[in-house]
């Protein structure tokens, strides 16, 4: 079997979320390939060899570029900060090397339309973080609705809240940074789009409005100097999908009590299904019974009948975990190196959820409608 | 104690429960006013009779006009078809009757401003029912956003979806007519329009999104004719608020699955809560806790700490039902009519909805933001 | 049409409810004979007659045997403390009257014995106030059981908790006092008991464990003196049912959190439904799926599918409340004085009752399993 | 750092559940040793070489004694058939090494005592496998009845149900074999028992039911041949805590609806808590308010406030998985046998489960109460 060199770049929470599904995946899955990790890198050299070494990396660099270069490695995976994934994608495509980045693609359209251009030319294997879309139960939301087993698809109501900067003395951080890919669009709810087009497809035309409710942030913890916050904390959004459902779509990074409510509700002319990311082992479904009022909606549990979930448990309600979505997402991305081809999204496909973001963000600032192909 | 009679126009669904609210009142409550049941009609002679006979009336007309005239009554009661609303308003309120009209007060903005200025040229005193705000629950809602218990309001979600319509072939009626507002935004997007202006106030802007998924249905049950549908299915839309808040709406009688779903999350700077008229005597609420991760939504139950819950029942979590509501707004028509304001719309607010309603309907056909004040 | 006498005795909380519920129940349902409140009886007589203008009652009397004893009186409804209903409904049998007398039936299960044998020997109809098994989804429930659909009943978990008593400051009253039928097990329990053979039939062994955590209360509120409490706070058993289903049952009235939680589950061979008061018109379902994990607990709403529901309300999800049921039991009893036997227990069958709780306490005073037939 | 041999016997559902959770901890964890995968065992040699292959171990055997005899072996993860537990934990203790083995126990209660006493005489560390107290929610549980916030502790109710053995024509297999711990109560009971247990103490004194509703199955699927079956199918029983907490316990493999319902609810004198495995990130807690109604269940999530969350994500509301809790049980285990001492039961506690469970049968067995110390 075929042994694939992982170099990975970045340490931090999305790193370590790496490090543990490349270490799984042999053991959890049967896969073409081999995983071996064989370099880790970050800017620090020091924790760059403590993490290697807890993590089981055989390598650590403090420059990614020669993590790159390091003829180990055969597919370059990027946790770092926003504005370091187009050069570091380049890099690696250049090099010809698969890239595994994390999400978002970028920090603008451009370098976006960059990398997915250069991916194309290179022909290479790319693959985006959208670790969502790996849930087994999104595998059988999209069944549901691809199988017309809903009836034609009319409304989509998705919603990606967190409380995470509800307190206006949370202080400011790159995510409150429009040079890298800051606010609540940016961060939360393009996880949304994506999940969005993965279930529905394109969507024409947005009308959206964009808000900062607290206006000015603390320059650090505790300090006194505010800086002026430049990014949304919220956008509520209109969506015309190319199939013709309509559709709402909110994201707040302030909206007290959810943690994690990447939520949607998708209706159809013969049921409607949900799903709430805080609860992420289960799927609303309901469907019309032939006999009135015996109908529900009904709570499914995910279970080993859904693809990918009797790897981690052979029985149903035992519950996956977030790191195992990346376990998933990590097989997706071994089999499409190995030619294997499956879901998740690639460079081009991640490049469309930044030109939606981007058309949202045009139409909540000009205040009008946009069609996504204008950008 | 004064008498007050009461004449009911229109024997349906919304007339027996304007009958039952008024049996109810007096029995419930300590009113400031003996109801007597004077007068009920319903072109229909033969059913004006016998619902009179079934329902404690005193008398039946076939004729509205003369149960308008008739001296016993003292305040008009409209349960009829939407477009007899104005006829009949107008009419009470020329022979100097309070009024009591169902939802929606009219079937054109023109119309409703006739009412509205009517009312306020009679200084009579009117009510419109859009019962769901007389929920208890509802009050403590309104308490805990005016009080400043939740911050400073910053979002605004809601929906109102029910799918008695979502079957292709259910058949025309006076619902899918345009001339007598029909259609989902009409028929159930005005309860939630009345509720979000109960709760938050007015609304500057809209923009929005119509459609109809089923552009023709049968003529009748089983009907081989099919007449074209010039109503929404479902609309959605944005909603700016004056107090700042933003928000997103939307309704649908398509959407499988919701049979009463009027429903809304607030979150202000301090907390969110959450409604649902599918569980009208519960309340979801969330507030941060002082200790990090000991907070999450609770469930409050409606009980005798609620303004009029304890009337009805004198222990928490027994429930109230929806024809209580219809009591409860009884109860606040009586009271105005004896000279103590409360709670209610009049056809002023009740007119407000309908220029809400309006706006979203035009910035729907023209695909743009519109602010309420255009109109 | 026949019109019936009723003479209510009480007015306390149950004793409104009773009379909203007749006041009522012409105008909501169509029935076989005409109600006339006839007469209203509390010891206080201003009490009396102020209640009797309120509620609509034609006379009133300060002494219940006058009461009885009034020829326009066809029908007595006792709903006072629970050591008066022997005499009552003896004196109203020995008149010749129907009974409906709220739960429980009497104080000591020789007193409940002798009423249900005064009920026969006079072939009068009698009806006990286990209002609960009156909702249109509990006949859903039942006939799921029935019919067989969820295959051969092979276990029923039941609890009944509130939290009223949970403060241990709450005062002693005549719910504490084993003479009045109180406790846990008395007061709420029994409720229990009797939905438990309205679903399944006889209980024909016990097992239980009673409980008083708190063992003195304040003889009054703010008192200083503390009375010793012989009551339960809470009761667990096991039961055998006579179908062979097993079971487990648990009362509380010190079970923070709860409010009305008067809950079961029951499952079989085939399903498995789930009932909670505090959610009265929601019935859980889980039938298993042919294609296995699309199966889950399905959330019913009431609606007009279900026998009692579309007479208050057309549409499902639009709730009944507490009030309603009473006026469903008044249905049900007016039919059968009217000769249409229908539901709703009659005094053998709140005997019945009366023994099984009395079987449970046999239980936990001897530590040992109780065979009902041996009460 | 120390680097401590592991060697793991079994290569099912619970040996790769253990193997994964030994790749991961140290990357998660920050351990006080290293752990290395020394050896693998499995009776069928080939599968065994498999099996280490893929998931990382350095040596197979085929015979589970060799693997305990391997120097490079310093602890020996036992996750076999149940009635192999008693053999290889005893030669693992012989040989002077740490245990860490599934649950139960043992298939007998002197086995279990052999087992205790023997790791007693060694001095060595021992852990089994009763994950579910690993969640960190339930370490917030158990701070929560410790501290006492939720006052003295005064009910349990608990349920340990799934539906896997509800078809009658599911096949016999060693789950039905009462010598190899077979049955509801020994399958899955025990979980609840040990966790009853690990919250609230000692159990004193118990009843209970036990009952076998499927009496035959088929020899093997679609086999002809039907063998009587001996466990039970549900057991219910009461339970009386050394601490005066009184309880219910029921478990059942044939309740349709229940995938991993392993759920309890304890309420003390001010305030009340529920769980429910199939939702493992959420704790629901009720505390009464100083305000009246203003009070109501809560749904806690999971988050890094939480002990031994951070590790594994940094965020609220992302969950843990089924495996997740295998890795915590790991860490608690590495950190015991490197002196560091904590949560998780040993073969002492174990014991006493096994003691409480049969008990139960006992009890179940003479219809009567038993005293835990009878045993």
């Amino acid at each position: 079997m075929r042994t694939l060199g992982i170099g990975l770049i970045g340490t931090g929470f999305m790193g370590r979320a790496h490090a543990l599904a490349f270490r799984n995946a042999n053991a959890v899955f049967e896969l073409p390939a081999r995983i071996h990790l064989a370099a880790l890198a970050d800017a620090d050299a020091i924790r760059a060899e403590r993490c290697a070494s807890a993590w089981g990396f055989a390598h650590s660099h403090a420059d990614w570029r020669q993590l790159i270069e390091n003829p180990q490695v055969d597919l370059i995976a990027i946790a770092t900060p926003n504005h370091l994934h187009h050069p570091m994608a380049m890099a690696a495509l250049a090099a010809g090397k698969a890239v595994y980045c994390e999400k978002p693609l970028a920090v603008s359209l451009d370098q976006a339309r960059e990398m997915r251009d250069a991916a194309a030319s290179a022909g290479l294997v790319t693959r985006v973080g959208y670790n969502y879309q790996h849930n087994p139960i999104i595998a059988l939301a999209r069944e549901l609705i691809d199988s017309g087993e809903l009836g034609e698809i009319i409304s989509f109501q998705g919603e990606f809240s967190e409380d995470f900067m509800a307190d206006a003395d949370t202080p400011w951080s790159w995510r409150c940074d429009p040079q890298h890919a800051g606010g609540a669009l940016a961060d939360l709810g393009s996880h949304l789009l994506a999940l969005a087009r993965h279930l529905l497809g394109a969507v024409e035309a947005v009308c959206a409005d964009s808000h900062t409710a607290h206006r000015q942030r603390p320059a650090s913890t505790g300090s006194n100097e505010r800086l002026a916050i430049r990014v949304d904390d919220q956008t509520h959004a209109l969506l015309r999908f190319a199939n013709g459902c309509r559709g709402s779509f909110s994201t707040s990074w302030l909206k007290h009590g959810y943690k994690n409510h990447l939520a949607f509700e998708i209706s159809g002319t013969r049921g409607t299904l949900a799903f709430d990311q805080e609860r992420l082992n289960e799927l609303r479904l309901y469907r019309p019974h032939e006999r009135p009022g015996m109908d529900g909606f009904q709570r499914l549990l995910a279970g080993p009948t859904l693809p990918g979930y009797a790897a981690f448990c052979p029985a149903a309600g035992h519950q996956l975990g977030y790191n195992d979505l990346k376990t998933l997402e990590v097989r997706a991305l071994i089999e499409a190196v190995c030619g294997m081809p499956g879901p998740g999204p690639d460079f081009a496909e991640a490049y469309e959820v930044e030109r939606l973001a981007t058309a949202i963000r045009l139409a909540a600032r000009e205040q009008r409608w946009v069609e996504v192909d204008e950008l």
